[in-house]
């Protein structure tokens, strides 16, 4: 006998898998050239400082950097990243406004824990992150997507969806090389969504995973930057410029942080003290700026050769967005391509990417796209991928 | 400006913080000998072989083990930890039968997240663990207590409450040397408690962090391996027999597994895989038997001197547990003891506990109850800390 399906909850029973992992069967054969992934490159960890500082962690600290210790993180690392996180937003952070997570995933779920009641409006922005949709969905949020163009999400469209008299209760964002469309948001965008914030009073929720990863133009403000209201919290990830060793953090007022660590004790008591301690040695000796250095180097030729192959190879009729850092490329079809089954072609040629239906909240929005990530495969294969994939584009036009 | 309160979730305003953790302002007084904690003692962790270990990883396979990994955990550690359970419990476990967490509190707090409902009973133990309450209570379990004797849960008492017409959806126990009582569930018992959950179909969550603590008497069969009906899920943790390296695993069916890796992602996409990898190679190169042979002798050791220090200084009047293993004692002072004003009065003489009521549903239930741990003190400072506490306890009486 075995367990009955009626024992589980309604949550699990609302809750559904990644779909970019359902599409991992098809990815993970022999010599796929994967654009799919939302992995950082391997090659870039600094795995010999990690050595370095281990090591040394292990000789002088052991006896704390293997216990358990407090809920809301190693003081001395909440306290390095407030210190950086003031310093490179120009606006003072304090270490009792940071809580550390087991992964930025981990800071977006415990938001959503201490704010989202059973149908209280989340607005994304179309299309957006599916880990950010995953994190708000347990709690049964009503999912508001907003539109975006070149300038991110169309915050005209969500005042007058505010001033018509519904209410928000958080905006989740990523304004920086957007995942999936690596779109980056504008200051007067910025600017403007805060002050609706203040007006409608909603939480902005600013997630701000590959802000560091610039390879060209010039930074915009962060949205916490430009909010002296409280409204916003910003969070943020040692997963893509150091490595994901499952360590992010959350900026928030200090009495929202409070909440944070009571709904934290729950889930997983602490984040582990080893990886806390290794993140906040190379924070503490200064190897975080160098290993952004070398990152966005390896990074910016990457894309560059996706953004030539992509000019040199694709059809007429395609387009796509050309992202001043981060990790992914967004590609709009032919409306009359589907795109599902240009994926299996795809994969018949060896080639894969995620459907950009994965990353909508209404899946029959814009269905001729598709997101392909930059970073993972060398210039080589990235300038072969994106040929297999222009000729699996021209098999259907 | 500041965020307004009522931007807060029913869940947020729900939860409360760990009641221990309001006591460690008092505890973490200079000179005060502390037996209030649940931490190991630091002395037992194998540092020289985490240090071999973490820098043959950091050599062989960094590409790997600083990555993001499947959110079930490291197929190696999965089926380390399911070989190492079948032979411990003598019944087949099967890798894919394991999900790898976060530790065990989030092991619990995942089984929760997928079974209950608001409303729905979870039976537990009077007086429990605090972290298991705080595992269900996000999801509005209602609790139900059932008493205990020197063999653990009265089943009989359960019996009657489900033959009542009641309906349950887990039974949280932990059968071996129980926090806060230390004292062990009867063979006799656990079969009772599987009859039951077969009877009225509900789910036994066996909680085993201590097991492979014992230190005198014989090991009882897990309630798991007397069950042949899928109804009992086993948790289990590396934090108290290796490190808290924030690492656990729950042992379930194929299906519940399938539904707990899906409740996984949104909370922390997957555990660290460098803390996975450490634990993986501490099993497979068989330094976990030696570890618990060591850290068991430590800990007897430290429990005699505690079990003496009693039996010498205790006045008339109070009676404790004798535990064979785990890491605390349950002591019982005559009923008119104030024992909220005893914490005060061993504060003042420089020794700290945890008040009984703090593991009760309600408070009310046993308000002449203390836990003290026996592993974190030396022999010295617990044969001090028990002579203060009886000078505290004598003041009273």
């Amino acid at each position: 006998m075995t367990v009955q399906p009626d024992i589980y909850s309604e949550l699990s029973n609302h809750i559904k898998p990644s779909p970019i992992r359902a599409l991992i069967p098809f990815i993970r054969q022999p010599g796929v050239i994967s654009f799919a992934g939302g992995l950082p490159a391997p090659e870039t960890f600094p795995v010999e400082q990690i050595q370095e500082i281990t090591q040394n962690i292990l000789e002088e600290e052991p006896g704390s950097a293997l216990q358990y210790g407090p809920t809301t993180g190693d003081p001395r690392l909440r306290q390095a990243v407030a210190d950086r996180l003031t310093k490179k937003m120009g606006v003072d952070v304090e270490a009792d406004q940071v809580i550390i997570t087991t992964g930025s995933q981990q800071a977006l779920f415990l938001a959503a824990m201490i704010h989202v009641d059973r149908g209280d409006a989340v607005g994304v922005e179309s299309p957006t992150f599916t880990g950010g949709i995953s994190a708000f969905d347990p709690f049964h949020a009503k999912f508001i997507p907003f539109e975006m163009d070149e300038d991110g999400i169309k915050t005209d469209q969500l005042e007058a969806w505010l001033a018509a008299g519904n209410r928000l209760k958080m905006l989740y964002t990523i304004p920086d090389f957007q995942n999936p469309t690596g779109v980056t948001l504008s200051l007067e965008r910025r600017k403007h969504m805060v002050e609706l914030a203040k007006t409608y009073n909603f939480i902005i929720m600013e997630d701000a995973p590959y802000t560091d990863l610039r390879y060209s133009g010039e930074p915009v403000q962060s949205v916490y930057s430009l909010d002296d209201s409280g409204h916003t919290y910003y969070c943020g990830s040692f997963s893509k410029i150091f490595s994901p060793i499952r360590l992010g953090w959350l900026v928030a007022p200090k009495e929202v942080i409070d909440r944070l660590n009571v709904a934290k004790q729950p889930v997983d008591t602490c984040s582990p003290m080893l990886t806390q301690a290794i993140a906040y040695y190379f924070l503490s000796q200064n190897y975080l700026g160098p290993q952004i250095e070398k990152i966005t180097a390896f990074y910016k030729a990457r894309r560059d050769v996706m953004l030539s192959a992509l000019d040199e190879l694709m059809p007429e009729g395609v387009t796509w967005t050309r992202p001043e850092g981060g990790m992914f490329v967004w590609i709009t079809v032919p409306e009359h391509v589907d795109v599902q089954q240009l994926f299996h072609k795809a994969i018949d040629n060896k080639v894969a990417f995620v459907t950009g239906s994965a990353f909508f909240i209404d899946e029959a929005v814009q269905p001729n796209t598709l997101r392909v990530n930059f970073v993972s495969e060398n210039g080589e294969q990235i300038t072969e991928g994106i040929k297999r994939l222009a000729e699996s584009l021209k098999d259907m036009l």
